[in-house]
């Protein structure tokens, strides 16, 4: 199978696990309120939306590469693992004031348009914190012993608090202009913990020797920041068609992407007056975006943050080779994070 | 000793612990970025900030009554319970846009402040989550034994699901008339829950017997009742004095505490159109908030809200007066409650 395969063949059974424990979830929730229980209705279609369940395939592959099959343990974690990935979504949504996510609204504004911005953007926060919740749940009621789950609970406790701290941060760029090594550090606990974290559970789980747990930690963490660079490139680069949504969401939040940083680092006194002039507008239009575009394409901020991405992706791959992983794993890693630095080409 | 002298006696033991435990995290997050050191410097003040610890007290008098002593793995997890509440007030207080929370700001104020609105209000969000994970490490990071520990993560886990449930069917309340029975089963999972689980942990991690689990568990849940609907008669019926903060803000925000929701089924037609009338104001004045607490009064409703507060008191002393608590932890809930009971009388 491609990656693009097993990440399909391997998402259904996650998908029809989720479906299982969101079922009892409902049930003990229409118990509660018929409102609570709509909450629940509303989580698991969020949750078990389509898209490529990319955190928690890597759990799965990773399990698989050394304990040498799956088996119903390893789907109940990753169901915990694609609530822990949705959770931050919910709270990450709520706070960039985003509509859309994956073809569907947001969690929030699921809410919101049944009532009100107040009850949406409430039911956002406590929804959030109720997941992850769930996400500590659905781990340790996955059948897998005590000591293992003690070691997983840990490192989701760790991912957790790692990536809420990332993302005040990326909040706090709003407002300062930060270089490439504090970017660095920011996104050390964001996609970068995410997958750290999420291959990580999967070695634990798989019984990975000790000495593989580090080398996966690294490799997961190189292969979650080619995966963020990638995707901040795609919010400014790509076009409407190829992204599902409008372009152009982080830099009319003012958000500092690493293209940009770069950008304030590479490009002329004149093009950033320009650049920031643009960004500042109140609205965005597709015509501004495609000047900033061509500012970051021009000042080599673009080909830079390709660049970091790629190597990042490379040191992942060389790690991976590095594991006592199935050939198969390495394989569906290689082969996904190469499809990353490739994909890398097309926004221009 | 009092039950006021116990709770000022032990705070401070809690605060020293906890005053540790915050250095050493804020240590860490020194090492990623000098504002996150500042957040968890904020965090510090907030959960350290001067107020009765009844949360962490009351796990500390079930551990004490059954232990027959405190010790610093008790201390450790005190201060678990201490980030358990304070992380639920920090989404709560974001939620209900309050600036003020027991003598000063509220979380998100402290950041807004600083910088604006939406950086406080997504610091808000991302901190609750973070202090989330801190309570569950500071549980697990306790010595107490694994198998212990994990019956407490369990706990914390439900609790933390619970309490988020409930916040929103409070925000949902806003858009309705609930009945008795529908705010009875709200608030079975808000304060109830949080002493159910606060007393349960101290239980467990004292050794109570199988049998006092589910009285302690009941217990609590009773005496969170009655706090509960104290507090939420504080709320109207206190004086700026009394209270610290203006009084009013939960009908001003259209919430339903119990004795507004029996004013719903008690008062005479005219009354409740006067009652809506002057709660749905832009501003409500002090004179509005009178003639809201006549109404509330003269119908009974205040009345009837105190009975229910008063029968949960009782259910909760008789049902620990059934444990094999010791007596000193036994006097320290009695009284707490027989206080509690008492106050109501204050409001009028």
């Amino acid at each position: 199978m491609s990656w693009e395969e097993t990440l399909d063949y391997y998402g259904v059974l996650i998908e029809e696990e989720g479906k299982k424990f969101l079922t009892e979830a409902k049930k003990a929730a229409k118990a509660y309120h018929p409102f609570i229980e709509k909450v629940y209705s509303n989580i698991e279609e969020f949750v078990l939306r389509k898209g490529k369940k990319l955190a928690s395939c890597s759990t799965l592959l990773a399990y698989e590469g050394y304990a040498g099959k799956i088996d119903n343990r390893i789907l109940k974690a990753c169901v915990s693992i694609e609530l822990y990935r949705h959770c931050i979504l919910v709270h990450d949504d709520l706070v960039d004031e985003d509509a859309q996510r994956r073809g569907g609204k947001t969690f929030h504004r699921l809410v919101a348009e049944n009532y009100d911005d107040r009850l949406g953007c409430g039911t956002g926060v406590f929804v959030g914190d109720l997941m992850y919740a769930l996400t500590l749940q659905a781990m340790l009621n996955s059948g897998f012993s005590q000591e293992k789950l003690n070691g997983v609970t840990l490192l989701l406790l760790e991912g957790y608090r790692n990536v809420n701290e990332s993302q005040m941060l990326d909040l706090l760029f709003e407002f300062k202009e930060p270089g490439v090594d504090e970017w660095d550090v920011m996104a050390s606990k964001r996609a970068a913990s995410l997958f750290e974290i999420t291959i990580l559970v999967g070695g634990i789980l798989g019984n990975a020797p000790e000495r593989d747990l580090q080398i996966l930690r690294e490799a997961g963490m190189h292969m979650g920041y080619s995966f963020d660079i990638q995707d901040d490139i795609i919010d400014t680069f790509a076009s409407l068609e190829q992204y599902g949504r409008p372009p152009g969401g982080d830099i009319a939040l003012g958000k500092k992407p690493l293209h940009i940083i770069y950008t304030f680092k590479l490009a002329s006194r004149d093009a950033l007056n320009t650049l920031k002039n643009l960004a500042s507008k109140e609205r965005i239009s597709p015509d501004d975006l495609e000047s900033i575009r061509v500012i970051v394409r021009e000042s080599g901020a673009l080909e830079a943050a390709k660049e970091e991405a790629k190597e990042h992706a490379e040191k992942a791959k060389t790690l991976f080779a590095k594991t006592g992983l199935s050939d198969e794993t390495k394989k569906f890693f290689t082969s996904m994070i190469t499809y990353i630095e490739e994909s890398l080409d097309w926004y221009k």
